[in-house]
């Protein structure tokens, strides 16, 4: 297929990448466009802009946050404007339900198809194609796509023929990580100002009933207390549970945990830890306990 | 070893079996006799009372709470009256910090030794040995303890040379499990709401990021509001979490999570639901979400 | 003063009236025109459009929320289009605080003067010129809109020369009484389910410690369970806290209390109750506690 | 009437010296007898130990804590022990609902009377006679002791016929004089990081909707940081909510805000705060939001 492909941070370079070598013709944009390079000495080429990126197939969007991707879709110039009829605006980046929703509207109008496929996974997984895609959409359109999901993942999960339900599911997960990390943050500082050693605990629970590697990789990061370098930013799970909440509301939906994360994350912040790994909130249960000034 | 048994609940009766199969001679005591006689039939004895079970190298005990413990540990005929100089009472029982606390000084003023060795593991793994021990106590006694921990357990985890702190692990452990079951609650109402399938929900948080057993028992259980008959009754996970708060109260570590626990708790219980599987905690977010009515 | 007034809700028709039995020269404006009819009858004009409302030294705007002054506010023949240079925007409807930094830049731009000027108070208190104005602005401005405020207030507070503080000061108050609602609903459900009368219970609070008309009032709504017809609608109120939620994160403070009165709002709107009283928030405790059955 | 009176603290010293003016024979215990002297001086008897206080018609009881009047209410020389037929026990002390039923069942076995009367009001109101006094017992006992109350405080609530009734209204009070501070200190960090003065902003708020001098008292005390001396200590708050959390979970009635407020004074606590006025948790949502590093 001939695939636009907008947006080469971390994920998106390993993304592109797959697509690459599967075979696919891809035609790359990116705001610094050096980042390209590699991808370009590999074969694929290099738009000038996001008009140029949006001629073939389908455009597969991979950014930051829903202003980015806002500012690039609509507008002159922007994806909306420049997608042929009949081809397909596939959104990868984690955003809102809202913004899912303004974007099927506006393709639609403009006889365009669009499906939302966010991926679970990080940065190494989206090197190796092994990233899982939650895709929704138009279930002819998503057949189509198949070659597509293949090259950047291991399994593709359709949950709904409604775009916006990827983006729900998406946000649910990171929901539900940032969940373990205050469970384990909460656990941790108990069982420690109780007496017990910290790694050693996440030893014993990551070996018996926590087995997932969730627990494992976020369990050695609080007990160890290594925020940095962040894998994941602080501010960007704060504005993934902001857009869970977002969303909930929207539904009615009220979701106590996802209130306390909510906070979790403005402390964190406050405190000028936007820029540690996410998984500091787990530090902050410590800190409530009076336990941080040993450190 | 010989070794006293005391509580033939559905743990209890698989953990005594093991001992025997691994040579260990047996003497058990039950408040209704009737369910040691499998056992006795393999080869075990029967304790008249309490006292008659404290005759050996050590006496396990495995009761439902502090209460049940508290009554058969203290007093005449008690368990620290008739322990012989010298020998190790070991608490299996998911009991309070402060107990743990209470007896260890008793058997200390008694001569006696005395460890916690919580388990982790429910009855199919306690009949199969393969339950998790998390021990603490003196290390030479523990290390004596060895071939009793083998037998029960299929890994031993030793905490801290305090007894309490294996409590307090073991209290943590269940947070843990009642925390996942919360955010498991919560995402499920958001995406249920949002047109998402709830069980093939399920499948796709176990097939990717949360391949834990714990996520797809409890997944399952949440998504088709199974909560009949209980795995273990909501009033014990009640128990268990406010064990855990008061443990953190004495420590002065705050828990927002397991105050948020504890609410649904004594939510789950005012509506009549004590007796139910604790997965059904899980089910007040998609009831405070209006979801229902439906069913 | 030569004064516009735009939105003539139930507050709204109070601030107007008196801006006239003061003796300023009111220009109204209307989405249903047939509302200013009674004070057409009493001296003021219409205006046809937004536009000549905006003819005179001030308008004033008393709207149902960000949308609907957003609407009024920006775009051809607006608000910031039509007012005179040099004249002033005064903002009293409970708006965001993004909003408020909104218009003021646009008003700046414009060569106009913005001031946010909300309101506590309910209908009977604008109707009685008895409502608290708290204004903020530039200094000079405020003196000059010294008669504006006490044609309306009984009182003028001014708490910076930001405008958009006032509007925080005002969804703090909100978030202040939501949390009297939530506290009276708590302490209610418990000494009710203990066995105490609850009526009872209200008169003993407001006759000792909490003897505040805001006590007396919600506490007489929660008790009697009189969530009919609406002083101030669950909707209304739930968009408050989420003003107050959204300012808070954007200064990265986090609140708790808030938080929980989030998810009370939003389980009562999915209950149905979004045209209830705001004050049916404080009757989840009692039905989480098991005890509307009997209603 | 022939009084003993147990407890002479700060509100004990100020009720027991109102029941003297009032012209009962009061007849004093306190474990440290000097504090009874300027009472002796002025006409109180001294009692050498608790039995020696209750050989009059009813004995009141104003002590610290569940610890302290269960040390003097059971046991050898106890007052259930010592007091006579048909003589009463009427507990003003701040204990828990469980208590109260303890003691009603053992001074009922005994062939006494008990009545619980819990007080609101500070020392100051104490040493005035004009606390407000809520009491539950048996009609007719209550009706004995109107000269008792009266003598001690402004006004009488009858809240019941049973007596741990008194017990948990004196709690919720509490409770919600907690919820005020938490109310408070959310709003003034709110305001104060969105660039208003907080004491400015108290002001505001006592002169509008909150005029109740709870609002006064414990805004002037939050704004100001000024947490000592404790007019009411942190670890006393903490206390009663844990006694208001344990009723309510005895009753099945989830406290949310109850729960907040735990998990606040638990964190004022672990930071060495707890000798400081309960007010002081007010102060947390400011920490929690980074401000107090300026002060």
């Amino acid at each position: 297929m001939k695939v636009g492909f907008i947006g080469l941070g971390r994920m998106g370079v390993g993304m592109a990448d797959n697509l690459l070598k599967a075979g696919h013709e891809v035609c790359l944009f990116n705001r610094t466009p050096a980042k390209a390079e590699p991808l370009v000495a590999r074969g694929a080429q290099l738009a000038a802009n996001v008009a140029a990126a949006c001629r073939g197939d389908a455009v597969i969007t991979m950014l930051a946050d829903d202003d980015a991707l806002r500012r690039l879709a609509f507008g002159p110039g922007g994806i909306v404007e420049s997608l042929g009829r009949g081809a397909v605006h596939i959104s990868s980046s984690t955003i809102s339900v809202a913004l899912a929703e303004e974007l099927e509207a506006a393709h639609a109008a403009a006889g365009q198809k669009f499906v939302s496929a966010p991926v679970f996974g990080r940065p190494e997984a989206a090197a190796a194609g092994k990233l899982f895609v939650v895709a929704a959409g138009a279930s002819q359109t998503l057949a189509e796509l198949t070659p597509v999901f293949d090259a950047v993942g291991q399994k593709t999960f359709v949950v709904s023929d409604s775009p916006r339900t990827a983006n729900l599911v998406k946000l649910s997960g990171n929901f539900l990580i940032a969940s373990v990390i205050e469970s384990l943050g909460e656990a941790i500082a108990l069982v420690d100002k109780g007496g017990v050693d910290r790694n050693q605990y996440v030893d014993l629970l990551t070996s018996t009933l926590f087995g997932a590697p969730v627990y494992r990789t976020y369990g050695d990061l609080i007990a160890g207390r290594r925020f940095e370098p962040a894998g994941f930013a602080a501010v960007l799970g704060q504005k993934d549970i902001r857009l869970a909440l977002s969303a909930a509301e929207a539904l009615a939906v009220p979701l106590p945990l996802a209130s306390l994360l909510r906070d979790r994350f403005l402390t964190l912040i406050a405190h000028g830890g936007g820029a540690l790994d996410w998984s500091a909130i787990g530090d902050l249960a410590s800190r409530d306990a009076g336990m941080n000034d040993q450190h």
